[in-house]
């Protein structure tokens, strides 16, 4: 039977997919470092043989003969998405993928070089080559509206760049200037690093993350892996200066409670991961945003500080996490500030593929935008239009979720307190028990049998928009 | 070219072996309890799809077309092993290959309980099961002069019943009077386990366990595995009571160092794994038995707790490490009586496959061997013929190795201080070079190219032989 062979394929696919999460995070946070060129091999041999066994022909015969088959109503979800995931892939030639593999890889590493140097000219010619390809890669896709689209759909199926214009212009229209407008910020709360050690586990712990079905582990960058059902993994970062360790892991957390609360019936199927990069970031700043800066949950974090040794008072804790500060930086932005970086690269890397900007004009270009946007001028492009890898990889299409997931996370949050009412005492008991009950059926039971706006819509009862965020970020500056 | 093709899908499974010990490892170190299941599906998957990749046609089509190529030294050897690989594993029919994997699993699951029964009677359906699947599996190999060669060949290819039959007969009739009249043992040292935690990493890192290449962890079981070139991991177990940790941290580290001192040129082909299981075995007890059991390592032994806060004279610490005190559980047996534990099993299991011993005759045969060669009455089946899992999984012809590693580690150490001269005072400062290097040439460079008794051939200038082990157990129990 056709549809037997296509599931026992995708659970193979699955279960390929769960070994090469393992090996990655192992690599990150396990591997003794002289492991590292061998785990390049390991892990390119896995991406090769699980892209090999999906696009093989006997997977387009076997949706073929399921085209007009009567399959009852999971049978024929995994159908209909293996069948766009097959023909996306197919499209691509294997020439065109390995061109854009090489050349992201090269982009990488002439960034590093050129981004130490400050030097954009050096990296130039290889970002022209990434968007050259980009480009290539995305006539591959005739059917998508805009050559943007095309890349889009790999991270966010469905999205559009007139959708994220429309979007963006709302968010950037009010956001902009009320972070011109927003007070100077508390100052930074720094807790002793041991203290850090220990709240960590101690909040992942009070929020569900139990030992039974959790690991809590060090990296350079904050990560999270579900390597299969019950086991989930998270990683921070320790360091002087700010509370971002704690930070970090809940926004993890929510990744991870995401894949873990999938319908247990779409485990090892096609449909069983987050539907996009937004819904999933939107997860993560859900519980980084909506529960670790709410004022009502300051409490369980200075409680988990102060077991560890540090006395904090939760006003000033969380006066600190909510200061708005408009930086250069991306990954070091303000919750209110940061959907701002990312319009910017969304504006710039929309004229870049689709024609408006050239390469050489791009650094102007950005710092225009930081300046319009962000009130910041840049000193140097190392600081501005070479602080990102995305580019150099060729990830074109990929920045708009990190903004989409602070505008989705606003809303679903305003949907789950309109539901369950406010959250303000469950948070400051440090009970969040009715949150993640409510995101089950509200999002991640869905698996990807529903794409980004419709799954907002399943939840929110509205499309995608920009007024819940805008209302979190007055809430958060104080101009209610 | 059929030799690249080849050679590039002898570089993917030995990614994929790669990864799948990964996960095992992980499995037993690191993975929440909740990941079990998952995991269970993740190794079967890459298992299957090993297994697939390695027995497929055009495998046998790429071997058929190499038959009277003209190929240099290298390839032509990694052609050689592969064809009988290749030829051994489609022999035997996907059928009875399935079969005995359910009955290996079943039989494990019945064992468990049968031991904790103490109830002989309720496993023997089970074993015997399994005995008529291990004959039907050695009837596929028609070259095998006996059933039990078949079976002993994958794990030592190119050993016979007979061979063992004459090394362990040899071995039997001086170890067991030998051990019959050794003088009491001195009493175990028990170092605190917080010193023991400290002398593990400190002695593997004065034997060669650095941390660029190396990780020790804790596991229920000590074992190692090599994940990649560079990436070494050794895992042990604390108790109370007893130095083990550190004498299995060793064990573990000689298993470890032989897969990473194999010719880098042999790394990602199907030569590059170590030999066979006793060759294995020789490594790891070389460190455990003639480096950590050597009177003049003792001082460095002793250092190592003494870090700890554990301080004890290295005269005990060595009569604590050679004691001989015959017991009935293999796995707790001393270094000397350990062999003997091994000669039981081998023939009591060539009897139960060639027919001359029925599975309800077992236990008594049992009994009856170990008081011959042990001295010792068994009180029940639970710490008899019950205690060890390997014939619950069906795995007739795994035993040998243990004893042989013990053989040719002692025939190797005889060698080695020939070449050498005597490693006392290099032990005695802790200092194991040499002792790494010479490893190298004679066994550890050729990877799978030579057989076990041709590499034993190879290091020592003669077969496989009971005579130095005699006389290492003979210097343990100062009877020289």
């Amino acid at each position: 039977m056709s549809i037997d062979a296509l599931k026992t394929r995708m659970a193979e696919l699955s279960d390929l997919t769960a070994l090469g999460r393992l090996a990655a995070w192992d690599q990150r946070t396990m591997m003794p470092p002289d492991g590292g060129p061998g785990r390049g091999e390991q892990l390119a041999t896995l991406e090769r043989l699980a892209h090999e066994r999906a696009t093989a022909d006997e997977v387009g015969e076997w949706l073929d003969a399921l085209e007009d088959a009567d399959l009852d109503g999971l049978d024929a979800e995994i159908v209909r998405v293996a069948r766009r995931d097959f023909d996306r892939a197919r499209r691509v030639p294997v020439d065109l993928a390995a061109e854009i593999e090489r050349a992201s890889a090269d982009g990488q590493t002439v960034w590093q070089a050129a981004r130490a140097a400050g030097d954009f000219a050096a990296f130039a010619p290889s970002l022209r080559r990434n968007v050259e390809l980009a480009r290539e890669y995305a006539a591959c896709f005739d059917d998508a509206a805009r050559p943007y689209d095309a890349l889009l759909a790999d991270y966010d199926f469905g999205l559009t760049a007139a959708r994220l214009q429309e979007v963006f212009g709302e968010l950037a229209a009010e956001l902009a200037p009320l972070v011109a407008e927003a007070p100077e910020g508390a100052p930074p709360v720094s807790a002793p690093l041991e203290a850090q050690r220990l709240a960590v586990p101690a909040v992942l712990a009070r929020i569900g993350a139990g030992d039974d079905g959790w690991r809590i582990d060090d990296s350079a960058h904050p990560f999270s892996v579900g390597v299969g059902r019950g086991d989930s993994r998270v990683t921070t970062r320790y360091q002087e200066g700010d509370l971002l360790s704690v930070i970090a892991a809940m926004h993890e957390f929510g990744h991870a409670l995401y894949e873990r609360q999938i319908a247990p019936e779409l485990s090892r199927t096609n449909l069983g991961g987050g539907t996009s990069m937004s819904m999933h970031e939107s997860q993560s700043k859900l519980w980084e945003n909506h529960v670790g800066r709410h004022p009502a949950f300051a409490g369980v974090l200075a409680e988990a500080f102060a077991a560890g040794g540090f006395a904090v008072e939760p006003a000033a804790l969380h006066a600190s996490l909510v200061a708005v500060r408009p930086s250069l930086i991306r990954v070091s932005a303000d919750p209110v500030s940061y959907p701002l970086h990312i319009v910017l690269r969304f504006e710039l890397e929309l004229a870049l593929i689709e024609g408006g900007l050239e390469v050489p004009d791009l650094p102007a270009a950005w710092n225009d935008g930081t300046r319009r946007l962000l009130g910041i001028d840049v000193p140097d492009d190392a600081a501005g239009v070479l602080q990102d890898t995305h580019w150099a990889a060729g990830a074109f299409g990929y920045f708009p979720s990190y903004a989409l997931g602070c505008l989705i996370a606003a809303q679903l949050w305003e949907a789950l307190e309109r539901d369950l009412g406010p959250q303000d005492e469950a948070l400051a008991a440090g009970d969040v028990t009715a949150i993640r009950d409510w995101l089950v059926p509200a999002v991640h039971a869905h698996g990807r049998r529903l794409d980004t706006e419709p799954l907002v819509e399943h939840a929110t009862g509205r499309g995608m928009e920009a007024g819940p965020f805008l209302r979190h970020a007055r809430s958060l500056v104080g101009v209610v």
